[in-house]
Formats: structure tokens, C-alpha cells, sequence
């Protein structure tokens, strides 16, 4: 048997010498680590470092004067917290409060540049940044869904369908539920869609959406449906460094998410899907949702195929920013809004945090509304434009569609 | 159009203060940059530090003396290159070489603690380590295949089987070629087994295997085939941070990899493919490979199911390591290899690279095979037991199989 560890313990030198560290020998730092009292610690080796912090959502808010385009404005920053070096300059932040169950980015900054935490393995890309992620598990509470439980799992692809409009194939995940496989029956469809310089990784990555669907399916608290997770840039492949575009990074690629091809390009997608998968094929089992601008989306599908969904989320959404003179997508809102209502879609449903800088903006749409008598469902939670609010929403309108 | 402006900017307010810099305003650091020259510049802004390295397999190895249960090993480390501060803090290194067209795999050495590169939002994960990663692409080179070209892809999905071995579902990675939705024809398959300590992700991630099917098949270099990715540690449900076991880091999971039970319980892998995908069921229409830990299960799952594949390959594999008495799966070797090559399979290939610790205990094996006359098909390259050699063996293994 000796022999056997031998060769095993030989096999992992075959990894990086920082992975060795990691298994056996060097020096094991746990980070982060979840307290018993509800309180976390942050850890990170830092030997000749002079200041090291951990910044993220876990951290109560700080109000942030920013500017761009000579315009001010005021952002919640998530807050900072000091750790403190000690023995074998590993530093150390323990939370002075019990952190609240949920899911969390955060990042370390040492000498003022943000790093990972390198001994935490899961790491989320959000655009062009890279956060570790701290999952606070706890049952009965909502971040329950977000876990990953020892229920029927859905299968989670990525395929590409051709895009007459781009002229290439892009990329889709899409998630068919637990006994889609061996069943025959037929299913309802949820589109979601990201904010800007999102993909179609976002929602499964920081958006938790397939332990959402498998969880709250789980429990009988949603139908079994399809969920198609669309990627908003039509000049875009796929997520960055999912395209043949190879090794670039992602930038927020403004030029081809918000002026109109996306949304006129987005009967191609759900007739991909529709032709691909057992859907029902028709509005009465048709939903879809999005984040930011991807609420701006879902607004302006709804309304411009108003045959299409019968079920509209917008979270946090971009309302009220749009010039109509870039597309057609754009104009006649009124018009457009009115055939959309008298329809009578099943649920127009809108989501956004008190703090949100498009909180305003969607009062002033849901004015519009209330003005017009048309209904609408509204949850306003606390917090501004961030994935902690967009899991909420989606885990508040999963179980509300196709019913 | 300002208001539509002024509001995108404030979207990406939303964001974390970390990818906002990424996106204007701040210092902007390019790194990795792969130059007109061939060489590769490396940067990291650390204002404060006193050393700063770069790590990585683009530099030639260095020969470390390691020492595990009493024994010492020889093994081929990454070289390092010293980056030198240079205005705002900003650290840099250029290979005083053009790299060699490849996929490598770096991390920074910041006053010797590792980090990855903030500025390539490419990482990977392998085992208990997170790196970035550096694709040097070559028209004309191998490295071709591991670049994502616009040809048809195929579909990566993430699906779960129920283990009645395990008691519970377990996750595979499943590749079907492009076009395999719309056609009505039967697949091959093929089984690729990951290495001590990986996980059905890592062939996808650090071994680019869904590129390399993707493009070898797009040149009509491969045939069309449905490829599994297994898990090879059955007392897993999935890769970390995939599975229930929830917020835990990944460990080498030794217990349940080399003693015989995944290659018990292969079987139900194989019927649960067969009846969820439209698969030639057979063993002319059968392969498996694998890495290390993964040539051996392929090895032994040859050899105990002599009638289930036609082509195996074994890669870097960690033969003659077993102690027989662990479990029937390893006991009478001679005389199951006999029935193996009486039953004539289309191919049986061994990769390894010279200086690989088990290059040695692979010669032996092919001496035996020798000495019985048994036939098979042998590369050998250069460097050791690394992702470099596999991506190799497995581009030059899937044009042989399925012909």
C-alpha cells in the first residue's frame, strides 16, 4: 500500500506547486470560514503587506459620489472592513455582526490592489471583474434556494442557435427541468435575460437561477418549465471568452444591447427554442424577465410582440431612458403599452430596491399605470441595483408564472 | 441621447468599485499581452510590494526536490520570472522568449503569496488551485484546436444520472456534436476520465476537450461523437461547489478514486448514456480515455469489460500502482489482459511524456504488452505529467477512434 500513496502523493506534483500547497505541507489558511455565532472571518497570507481589507455585500453600504460625463451621481458602495495581521502574516477580519443569510461577492484589497481570496474556490466573473463568493447557507430562509440540495437537478446547456440577424451562431444556456429527458410532455418557457455587460453565464453564475428553478421546483413552488438564458448583445457570440473574438476581455459592450436589434432579432430565439425543445409554443405558457437592462428588454418585447409573453417580470429595470428616434423598437410607446394591457397579459410584474438610481424611474412608469388603470404587481425591497435583489425577484416570480 | 448615456453609466454603477475601474476612470492594466514578437508581457499593479514574480508553464521547468511520507520525488516545477516595478506601481515581465503557440496556465507571486492575474478574467480551477490562463493562439498549430473558431459547436450540458452504487445523482459533463438535435442518426461515444483530484469539469476547463472535438470535427479530422465526462470519485455527487456538500473547498478525495468502486459502478454510466442519448450501442462504437489517476480507471475498465470499448487511451496513466488486494477489480491483471487482447480492440494508445514520473512504470507496462505480443500504439513527448501533454494526447487519441 505504501507504494500506492507513493505514486498518489507523486500524481499531485503534477500540479501547480501552489496547489501542493494547498493539499498537504505548506501552510492551510481557511477563508472564508462561517462562524457559529453567525459571524464571518476573512483570512488572507499577506507576510510583507502593510494594509489588507476585504470589501463586499456582506458590508453595510457607503454612500459614494461618483461622476461620469460630467453628470453626478451617488452610489451605495458596499462598505470596508480592516483586517488585522497575525501570526505567520496571515491576516484576519471576523464580521462584528452576524451576517445575515445570503449570498455575497467580496474581494481582498491589500496595498490598495483587489485581489481574490485565493483560498476560496469559488470565484464569479461579473463583467470585467472577478469576486469570491460567500454563500451563507441556512434553512428555511431564501438563500435555502440558492444552495444546492439533494433534489432532482435540471440539465443546464449551452447551445448555439443561428442568428439570421447577426449572421453567426450565438450561444444560449438553457435549462430543462429534472424528467424533462424521459417525459414527453410538453413544457412552458421563461426567457431571462441579463443587464448590461452581462451574458448568458450571468444569471447561472452570480444570478443562482438553476438552484432557484431546481429548488423551488423541488418543493412544488413552480412548474416545471424551460428557462432560456439569452445573451443581450447581438454583436456578441457569446460571453467573453466563449467566442472566437479568443482572448480579450470583457468590456461593458455598449454598441449593440440597447438600440433596438436585439429586441427586433428575438422572435429568431424563441423560434430556435420553440423548434428545438418540447415547449408549448404559445403566449399563455410563454414568460420572461430581466435585470437593468434587461428589464428594458423584457419591457420592450412585451410590448412590441404583445402575442408573445404572457408574463413580464422587470427587475430593477431601465425604464424611461430610451431616445425612440433609434428604432422603431422605441416608438409609439403609449400606443404599444395600451395594445399590450388590452390583451390582458397575465401578469406585468416589477421589482426594485428603495435605494435603486432607477427607483424613481420606474415610480414614474407605474404612474403611468396606475393613470392608465393598468395592473401591474410591485415589490419594493431595500438596497439598490444588485444581485441580491435580482435573486429575490426572480425567486418571487418564478412561482407566480404559469399557473 | 445624454440622459440615455448618463444612465447606462449609472447601470454599471450597480456594479462593484473594482469593475467600474476596469471600465473607465481608473488605471487600466493590460495583462497578459501576447506581442508582435512572440513574447508575452505579464503586468500587476502593486504599488507597495517588494517582489513580485510571475508563474507559469510558458517557462522552462525547473527540477525541485519534494519529499512526501518519507519518500523523495524529482519533479518539474514552473520556472519564475521577476517583474520589475515600473510608473504607478505597475510590475512587468516580458519572456525573453517567443512563447511557443499553447494553453498555459500562470499566477503571480506577490512578496511570495499567489495570486491570480486581476486583469484576465480567464481562470481556471484545478483541484484546490485557481490560475489564469494564457492561450497563445497559431493558426497551423495545435493550439488551433484549443482556440474557439466559428465553426459548429456542439452542446456542453451538465446532467445527472442516479448512482445505485452512490445512493444519490451524480453530475457528468455531456458533449453532443453540432447538428446531433436536428439528426435522426446514432452517435459513438466516447469517456474521458480526469485526473487524482479533478472532477468532471476539468476536461472542459484545463483540458479544452469540447474545443478540440469541436474543431477536429469541423475539419473532418473526427468523426461526429457524443463525449462523457465523468466524475471518477463516487463518493462525490459533482465537482466542488457543485455539489450538496455546499460551501466546502475541493481536497484531493482520495478515498473513493483508486479502490475499485468507480470502476464497479461504470456500468450504469454507460446504460444511463445509452438510454438518454441516441447512442450506437456497442462496443465497436465505444471509447475510453483518461488522465494519470483516469488511464488507470481506463485501464482496469478496459480490462474488466473486455466486450464494452473498442478504443482505449490511456494518457500519462498511473499503472502498476495497485495493490490487488484493494478489490477484484485490480486482481488476476495478467490473465484479464490476455481475454482484453483476445477479444482484438481496434486500438489500445499510451501517451506519456518522458520526463513524467510514471514514464517509467508506462515503459514497463509496454514491455509486458511487448512480451505478449500485444499490440498498441505509443507517443511519447516531451515534459512531464501536465495539462500540455493531455490536451495533446487527447487531440491525437479522437482522430483514431470511430474509423
Amino acid at each position: 500500500m505504501k507504494k500506492l500513496f507513493v505514486v498518489i502523493a507523486a500524481l499531485a506534483i503534477g500540479l501547480s506547486a501552489n496547489a501542493q500547497q494547498a493539499l498537504w505541507g505548506g501552510p492551510s489558511v481557511e477563508s472564508p470560514v462561517i462562524n457559529a455565532d453567525g459571524t464571518v472571518t476573512f483570512r488572507f497570507q499577506a507576510p510583507k503587506a502593510v494594509k489588507v481589507e476585504v470589501t463586499g455585500d456582506f458590508l453595510p453600504t457607503q454612500k459614494v459620489e461618483m461622476e461620469f460625463g460630467g453628470q453626478k451621481f451617488t452610489a451605495d458602495m458596499p462598505g470596508v472592513g480592516e483586517l488585522k495581521e497575525g501570526k505567520g502574516g496571515v491576516w484576519e477580519y471576523t464580521t462584528p455582526f452576524a451576517v445575515a443569510p445570503d449570498m455575497y461577492n467580496y474581494t481582498f484589497r491589500v496595498d490598495g490592489v483587489s485581489q481574490i481570496d485565493p483560498h476560496n474556490m469559488w470565484v464569479n466573473r461579473d463583467v470585467a471583474s472577478l469576486t469570491s463568493v460567500l454563500l451563507v447557507p441556512a434553512p428555511g430562509e431564501r438563500s435555502d434556494l440558492y444552495a444546492i440540495h439533494k433534489v432532482p437537478h435540471g440539465t443546464v446547456s449551452k447551445i448555439w442557435y443561428h442568428s439570421e440577424t447577426a449572421g453567426f451562431d450565438r450561444r444560449l444556456t438553457v435549462y430543462t427541468p429534472a424528467g424533462y429527458e424521459t417525459s414527453k410532455a410538453k413544457y412552458p418557457v421563461l426567457y431571462v435575460l441579463h443587464g448590461i455587460g452581462g451574458d448568458e453565464d450571468a444569471w447561472v453564475t452570480q444570478g443562482r437561477a438553476t438552484q432557484i428553478l431546481d429548488n423551488l421546483i423541488a418543493r412544488g413552488e413552480a412548474k416545471p418549465m424551460i428557462v432560456v438564458f439569452t445573451n443581450g448583445n447581438i454583436a456578441c457570440e457569446a460571453a467573453p471568452l466563449e467566442n472566437a473574438d479568443g482572448y480579450v476581455n470583457p468590456t461593458m459592450s455598449l454598441p449593440k444591447t440597447m438600440e433596438g436589434t436585439f429586441e427586433t432579432a428575438f422572435p429568431e430565439i424563441v423560434k430556435f427554442v420553440d423548434s428545438r425543445y418540447r415547449t408549448i409554443a404559445k403566449k399563455q405558457s410563454r414568460a420572461i424577465c430581466g435585470l437593468s437592462m434587461g428589464g428594458f428588454h423584457t419591457l420592450y418585447l412585451s410590448l412590441n410582440y404583445p402575442d408573445l409573453f404572457n408574463y413580464s417580470g422587470m427587475f430593477s429595470a431601465a425604464v424611461g431612458v430610451t431616445d425612440p428616434s433609434i428604432s422603431p423598437i422605441y416608438q409609439d410607446f403609449d400606443k404599444k403599452l395600451a395594445t399590450y394591457f388590452s390583451k390582458k397579459p397575465a401578469l406585468l410584474w416589477i421589482g426594485c430596491g428603495n435605494t435603486d438610481f432607477l427607483f424613481q424611474a420606474n415610480k414614474d412608469f407605474m404612474k403611468k399605470l396606475d393613470d392608465n388603470k393598468f395592473p401591474y404587481t410591485f415589490m419594493e425591497t431595500d438596497g439598490g441595483h444588485i444581485w441580491k435583489n435580482w435573486r429575490i425577484y426572480l425567486s418571487e416570480f418564478v412561482p407566480l408564472i404559469f399557473k
